[in-house]
């Protein structure tokens, strides 16, 4: 037993907590697990991508002994690039998710990274940490739990998985591995969240299967376009089974579609014969009811291969009205109109369209609450930190938890930043650490803050009156304008022109300023300000941005 | 029979086909069947309300015979405060519709309406047509269907409805009606689609009381918050039985809830006895295990009462964390997010929170597929229209009714503004008539158009950049400026000020102007917006509206 102190540090995910970035400390190693990115919220207008804040990491920077990836989302390794342009670390992972890491390395030009490929049941020796990768099943293949072993004690982290008995390709999850650790004791279960508030038991990989074989014989004469995840290796593995089991042909359709594919056929990770995908070119050598199109698009993004193809702006893929089109995935909370959109446009161009509601063809790749309770039972952990989840995924998953026997003060609801600090009597909560979400706007990262996005959201509702006028040094007397522009805002009234009077308030405030010989211009501007806003409010209600701007010769 | 032929128009529903407006018309009468409004899109940046053109009606309007309401949903009254400002017709409905419509007419400072009072069976004579209203159950008392008998035959609209054998108060639907209609013939069906691609059937609503007084139960000591729509009357009904059952007051809050429950009571819709009811300022006189709130809020609306109560800014409801907070309601499509903020909220302050996820504490309102199998079965009609609903929901049902043996050719999947003519020999379709959606910004009625939408979201993804100059009417001069102002806008470069550089980049384009002799505002304006444009996107990869402004002087 140690005198020291292991510091647990769930370090960014914006709303989910640890879902990007965890910390694990001891004395003078650091492993850090995941570094991921997020899809802006509704109210980051303009934002392309969330990145975790690492100020800590870079403070500690020699502490740090590795960086370790459970798999290949874009919310695990999606940050890394933005993470060693900061700070080069070792990196350790499966084989497939560095592969589709090296895409992203490449795309950010970035050369010179230490990647090494894991094993399960690899250990692999971090300062006084070890860590071991234990397969798990999830939406992705290659997928890990994370064995944290410390001098404090052992750390289990899930990852994001689910609990598959008969997953498309490869063993199932390790449960021999896992219940090994439990019996061994383990200090500290960290899990996957995201559908603690879920009965039961996630559906199997293999049902969509099914469903996709029973599809392609009730629609034999028809072409076949599949939307789904390009992520989803195993759903495509599916798809590309029932495509040769019924003689059809397979395109690839969509940029991240291609290149996942790419890493996984030639990484080993796709059974595939030689001639079953064919080149987008060649489309036109085959009758509709031989192919199959692997598209990209299932959230309904405005730019996606599906989108386009849905509405007739696709330059390869043109739709047929007796296409089928599925969608093989559910829509992501925030996408749903986006979705009905597409499948809107889909069936007015008469095509058959199944999703979620009409049949079987998407599964959730994260854990219900009977699997998540199998691993608390085997794992059998002294404390319980959840993890993945928003504040409600979290609780429900404190609460399951609770119903297993788990005593209320070993579970530990915390927030990004926060640390807790793992030896000695029982566990503490050290300060936290700098933390939060980094906006990255065009090549623009972490400059666009509260006020900007404030100002975003004011000119998207209201637009914006700018009012411009050039005054005499010497006297103040008005020499040019005022002149009046607008944008996002107009007004239409039956009699009058509102910019006419408008213009006419601002003349007013500024001669009577001049009358009251006010000259500073921060005055002149909140008067020119108040006076339009009062107006334009009284007469249509409305509030637009004003921005004054005084010239002065 | 006649020779002449009786028009059906889905006027207006934004994406929803005939669900705010339908136009019947024969010969020199028309019959006006509800008037509501829609909650803008997304993209609808800054706009309130979307209400329906009506321009075909206020061309017509010497033929308008009266406005029918099937019920007192928004969606369906919401725009009569508007189509009255333009024309005066008579308006009929059910008691509680005309008294919810009543509260709205008074905020809009309407007098002199011709309200008509109608009951289930009264036949009202509206120039060669007729109109019987038939009861049928919906998510708010007083809904009605709509038999309407003219010279071509006799049409039947649903309404929004569902088939509830056990509703909360008052009769179940009046299938009986409905198929007398049906075995003397009918013409034509319009139904709600809303649920269409639902199988089995929509949960009656007394489920939910039982789930309410379970909880009830459950949660003895706490205080129990409930939010869920203001309308639903027997909702409501049902958590004030379950408070008298269990001795608890009930507090209501939210303006809404005030009004449409002042209104039911007033009109004897509320089974509630004289003091269950409490004034919220009285509270304080009760232990909180003895209390209900009832409040609106249940979308995550940012200003409603709920989400006032979850972030600790209600005036009046403190939050305590042993407080029991009920959903019930599931989040419409696009509010699913801003639900989920609501839930975090109350679950980090220690609430526990019921929502759809975890018990049964709500039912749909709509007619799930085997409940619109019945409607179709026995009311046997010639031809369908689906309507209410969505391209993929009219799809549905129209496969719904194919499946009942509806040939394809009877049935019509049309757009807001379709004409289809019935009489004489079959169905033809009539020009469309002119139709859309006018959206409301403030005092503004349909003046906010696509360029201005178009501006609102370019200001919003990029902000914005104003360039202003005073040059010299003389000579083209540079007399003050270029100043450069930003908004939503903000660049921090490690080295180097852009907005230094750019006003560089401006400066130099007015010297190489005024070198050239260029002194067209138009060209100059351009040639600044180009090179900043240039400017900016290559050293930032970004692209925020430029506005420059000239002053001569």
């Amino acid at each position: 037993m140690t005198k020291h102190k292991l510091k647990v540090i769930p370090l960014g995910g914006m709303k989910e907590i640890g879902k990007n970035i965890t910390v694990f400390e001891y004395r003078d190693d650091i492993v850090i697990l995941d570094c991921g990115l997020t899809f802006p919220e509704d109210e980051m207008l303009g934002i392309d991508i969330v990145i975790p804040d690492i100020s800590y990491l870079v403070k500690n920077r020699k502490k740090i002994r590795g960086l370790v990836i459970t798999h290949g989302h874009e919310d695990h390794i999606g940050g890394i690039p933005y993470l060693l342009k900061r700070i080069n670390v070792p990196i350790y992972g499966t084989k497939l998710t560095l592969g589709l890491l090296e895409n992203k390395l490449k795309e950010h030009k970035l050369g010179d990274v230490d990647l090494n490929v894991v094993n399960y049941g690899d250990i692999v020796k971090l300062g006084k940490m070890e860590v071991e990768f234990i397969k798990v099943t999830h939406s992705i293949p290659d997928s890990a739990a994370i064995a944290l072993k410390t001098p404090v004690g052992t750390v289990i982290h899930t990852g994001d998985f689910k609990v598959d008995f008969t997953p498309i390709a490869g063993n199932s999850i390790d449960l021999n591995r896992l219940a090994e650790y439990g019996s061994k004791g383990v200090l500290l279960l960290m899990s996957d969240s995201t559908n603690a508030d879920r009965p039961g038991y996630a559906m199997s990989e293999k049902t969509v299967g099914d469903t996709f074989n029973n599809l392609f014989v009730k629609y034999n004469d028809s072409r076949i376009i599949i939307a789904t995840f390009a992520s989803n290796v195993h759903r495509i593995q599916q798809i590309i089974y029932a495509a040769e089991n019924h003689g059809r042909k397979v395109i690839l359709s969509g940029r991240s579609m291609l290149n996942v594919m790419g890493t996984a056929k030639e990484l080993g990770y796709l059974d595939v014969k030689e001639d079953t995908i064919i080149d987008i070119r060649d489309m036109h050598k085959y009758d509709p009811s031989e192919l199959v199109i692997i598209t990209t698009g299932s959230q309904g993004e405005p730019l996606s291969a599906l989108t386009r193809i849905a509405f007739g702006e696709h330059r390869k893929i043109e739709l047929h009205p007796d296409d089928l089109v599925i969608l093989s995935a559910n829509p992501i909370p925030g996408n749903e109109k986006a979705v009905t959109r597409v499948i809107n446009a889909l069936m007015e161009s008469g095509n058959k369209v199944i999703y979620k509601s009409l049949s079987e063809i998407h599964v959730s790749g994260h854990a219900c609450q009977e699997e998540l309770k199998l691993i608390h039972s085997i794992v059998k952990p002294q404390y319980f930190l959840p993890a993945h989840g928003e504040t409600m995924h979290l609780i429900s998953h404190a609460k399951l938890s609770m119903d297993l026997g788990m005593p209320e003060e070993n579970i530990f609801i915390v927030e990004n930043g926060d640390v807790l600090e793992f030896g000695g009597k029982g566990v503490t909560h050290g300060s936290p650490v700098e933390s939060g979400n980094i906006l990255v706007d065009g090549l623009g990262i972490g400059d666009v803050g509260n006020i900007v996005l404030r100002d975003r959201k004011h000119l998207s509702e209201d637009g914006l009156i700018v009012v411009v006028v050039t005054i005499s040094k010497k006297d103040g007397k008005i020499i040019a304008g005022p002149d009046i522009i607008s944008r996002g805002f107009v007004y239409v009234r039956e009699s009058g022109d509102l910019m006419d009077e408008a213009r006419n308030v601002v003349k007013g405030v500024l001669d009577d300023c001049e009358a009251k010989h006010i000259t500073d211009w921060g005055t002149l501007k909140n008067n020119v300000k108040d006076s339009l806003r009062t107006f334009i409010f009284a007469e249509i209600k409305r509030n637009p941005m004003i921005l004054p701007i005084i010239m002065e010769v």
